[in-house]
C-alpha cells in the first residue's frame, strides 16, 4: 500500500501506473471531491497540515510519498520516528520546501545557481541589487510557493518594500533576474538503492510563473542537455532524493542555472505518459517501493504538452467531440477539477516527428477545451 | 458515470483510460475484493444475474457496457426499457452471448465461418462428421463459454455422447476442426454514430483454449490480414455493435474463418495499452460515450503480449526486482487477482523492432513472474 499525501492531479496520475503494477493507493485528501480522490478506492479526508490525521494516515501505509510540498518538515520527521516509510524522506524534502535552504545547500555542493543572498529588509535587496546587475531582480518566499505564488520580480526600493509587507511569508531571499534564452526541466528518478535514471531534458513555457507549455526533447545544444541532466543526477544522488526529481533550470549562453527543485512527479514530465517508455508516475512509484526503474527513452522523437487551464466552458462534452475528431492521435487529460480562471484543470500531449506541428496541435486543442477558441 | 457490469480485469483496465478522459467509472462487482473494485472510487456489490441489483445500478449510469457476456438478455432488454443506455445494446450483445444465434447470424450475413450444424443428441454429431471430413469435430456449448470452457473436440460418437449429457449446458453446436496455420484476431471499435477504427490484425497463440501470447501485427499475407479487418468492420456495422469488437479467427491457407465474437476489450488487444496510440479500453469508453475514436495505429514495428497465469508464487516482490531489473523496457500489468492456477492474473507486453527478441523478452517475463523458471 504506497500512500500520498495530497489528493490533486499528481496523485491522481499516479493511479492509472499503480493499477498496471498491481500496486494499491490510498491518497489523504481534503475533501472526497479532490482529483485524485475521485479515482482511488482507498481516500481518507485529512489535511496536510493535521499531525494526528497525518499519523493514521501513515500507519496504514507501506510507504508514504506526496502529491505537493507543504507538509511540515516537524511533521514528517516525528513520522519517521513513528518507525513510518516517508519517500522522499524530509532530510530530502526540505530542499524542495525551503528556497533558502535550497539555495545554500546548492551553493556548497558547487551547483550552478543564480547569484542570491537571504533577505530581510528592502535595504538588503538595494544592497543586492547594487552590488550586481541593479535593478530589477527577484524576491522569493523561502516556503510556501507554487505555480508562480511566492515569487515577485521587483523594479525597484518601493516595490521590494511592499512585497517585504506581505507578514504571513516567514523568510525570503532575493536573487539576480536572469537573462535566460528559455527555460528547461531535468526529470530523473532515483531509488533508495541509488539507480537513478534521467529522462530527456526539456524546455517549459511558464506564463506568469505558471507551466504552460513543454516541449520534448528541448532543442539545445547537446553540452547543455547532458549539463542539465548531470545536475539533476548529481543532486539526486547528493541530497538523497527517493522518487522523481524535477530540476527547473535557466538555460543560458554561458550554460545552465538551477531555478526551482520538486520531490514529486512534476508538470514538465506529464509528455512522459504517453511519450516514455515509463512514465515519471510509474518510476515514482517504482522508486519509492524500491523497484528497479523503468526505461525513461522518448517513443517517438518528438512530443508536444499544453496544459489546458480554466475557462469559460461548464460542459467539456462538446469541445471533446470537436478536438478528438480533428485530431485522433491527441491524447486528452482532464483532472476532474471545477474550473477556476488559471487553474490548471488538463493537459493534452501529442507525439511524432514534426515539432512545429505537435506545437500547433497541443495549441490549438488546450485552446479549445479553455473555451478560449471555438474552431 | 459510465457504468461497468462485471468487476474482472477489463473494467480494471478500463480505468486507466476514465482517469485521463475525465470519464468516472462506476463497477458493479460481485465482491468488493474484485480486481476492478479494487481500483474505483465507486463500485457496487451485486450480481449481474439479479435485475434487481442491475436496475439499482443502471438508475446511477449515463451509460452501462461489460467486463463480460454473462448478463442475461431479458435483464438487458428489461433494462433497456426502463430507458438505461446499455452500450453494447442486447440485440447485438446476444451475438456474443449465444453462439448458435452468432452462426445463423453470420452465414445469413455471407461471414465466412467454419462449417456447423446445431445439435441435441449424439446422432446429429455423427451425421455432421459422416456428411463432411469426419471425425474430430469440435462441440461448443451455445451460451456461458470462456478461456475453453464450453468447448470440446471430439474424437467418436461415445465423446460426443458424454459431452452432451452435460444437463446444465442450454443447447450445443458441431463445427468441423478447423485446420488452421495461426490463429488471429481482429479488434474494431465502434461508436453509435457509425464511426469505427480497426486495429492491426494480431496473431494469437492458445493452450487448452486460453489465450496465451499475442503477437502484433500478425505476420501474414496482407490480403488476409484486411480480409480479418473487413469482416470485423463489417460485422460491427451489420451487428450495430457499440464499442470494441474482437473477431476471433482461424487463419488458413484458402483464407479467413470467424471462430468467435466478443463485445469488450478482449485479451487480444491488451498489446494496445503499451503499444498503440489509443488503446482498446479508451476506444471502447469513447464509443459508449458517442465520442469520436482515437488513432488505433501501432507506436512501433510490434508488439509481443504474454499472460501471467496463476502459478507458484505468493508474494511477486522479488519476481518484480528480478524482472524490472532485467528488462526496464517491460509493461507490467498485474490485476490484483488471487493466484489460482491456470487463471489469468496479469499480462506483460513489450514493445520494439525485433519480433524474435519481443518474444523472448515477454516470454521470460511472464514465466518468472509465474514462477515457471527462477533464472
Amino acid at each position: 500500500m504506497v500512500g500520498v499525501v495530497g489528493g490533486g492531479q499528481l496523485a491522481r496520475m499516479m493511479q492509472p501506473s499503480a493499477v498496471a503494477l498491481g500496486v494499491r493507493l490510498r491518497v489523504l485528501a481534503e475533501s472526497a471531491q479532490d482529483s485524485a480522490a475521485q479515482v482511488v478506492a482507498d481516500c481518507e479526508v485529512g489535511h496536510h497540515g493535521d499531525l494526528a490525521a497525518l499519523r493514521r494516515f501513515a500507519a496504514g501505509c507501506d510507504v508514504v510519498t506526496f502529491d505537493h510540498e507543504h507538509v511540515p518538515t516537524a511533521h514528517l520527521s516525528a513520522l519517521v520516528d513513528d518507525g513510518a516509510v516517508i519517500r522522499p524522506g524530509p532530510d530530502a524534502l526540505v530542499f524542495a520546501q525551503d528556497k533558502g535552504r535550497m539555495r545554500e545547500r546548492l551553493a556548497k555542493e558547487g551547483a550552478p545557481v543564480p547569484r542570491w543572498a537571504p533577505v530581510a529588509a528592502a535595504d538588503d535587496v538595494a544592497a543586492f541589487a547594487d552590488a550586481g546587475d541593479g535593478w530589477p531582480v527577484v524576491l522569493k518566499a523561502t516556503r510556501g510557493g507554487y505555480d508562480g505564488k511566492g515569487v515577485w520580480p521587483v523594479d525597484d526600493l518601493d516595490e521590494a518594500d511592499w512585497v517585504l509587507s506581505h507578514d504571513q511569508v516567514p523568510g525570503f531571499l532575493v536573487e539576480e533576474r536572469v537573462r535566460f534564452t528559455r527555460e528547461l526541466a531535468a526529470v530523473v528518478a532515483r531509488s533508495p538503492s541509488g539507480q537513478a535514471v534521467a529522462y530527456p531534458v526539456v524546455e517549459t513555457v511558464q506564463i506568469d510563473g505558471i507551466c504552460r507549455e513543454v516541449y520534448a526533447p528541448a532543442q539545445i545544444a547537446a553540452t547543455h542537455s547532458v549539463a542539465a541532466q548531470r545536475v539533476a543526477l548529481d543532486l539526486a544522488g547528493r541530497l538523497g532524493v527517493v522518487g522523481v526529481l524535477a530540476v527547473e533550470l535557466f538555460d543560458t549562453p554561458e550554460g545552465v542555472l538551477v531555478n526551482e527543485l520538486a520531490m514529486r512527479p512534476h508538470n514538465s514530465g506529464h509528455w512522459t505518459i504517453d511519450g516514455a517508455v515509463t512514465s515519471q508516475f510509474e518510476n515514482h512509484l517504482r522508486a519509492v517501493l524500491d523497484l528497479p526503474l523503468g526505461d525513461p527513452s522518448a517513443t517517438a522523437p518528438h512530443a508536444a504538452m499544453v496544459n489546458v487551464l480554466g475557462g469559460d466552458l461548464p460542459d467539456l462534452y462538446p469541445a471533446y467531440l470537436h478536438c478528438m475528431a480533428r485530431d485522433p492521435g491527441l491524447k486528452v487529460h482532464m483532472y476532474g477539477k471545477s474550473v477556476r480562471p488559471g487553474r490548471k484543470i488538463g493537459h493534452v500531449t501529442v507525439v511524432g516527428d514534426d515539432p512545429g506541428q505537435l506545437k500547433d496541435r497541443a495549441r490549438h486543442a488546450a485552446a479549445y477545451l479553455r473555451g478560449d477558441i471555438d474552431e
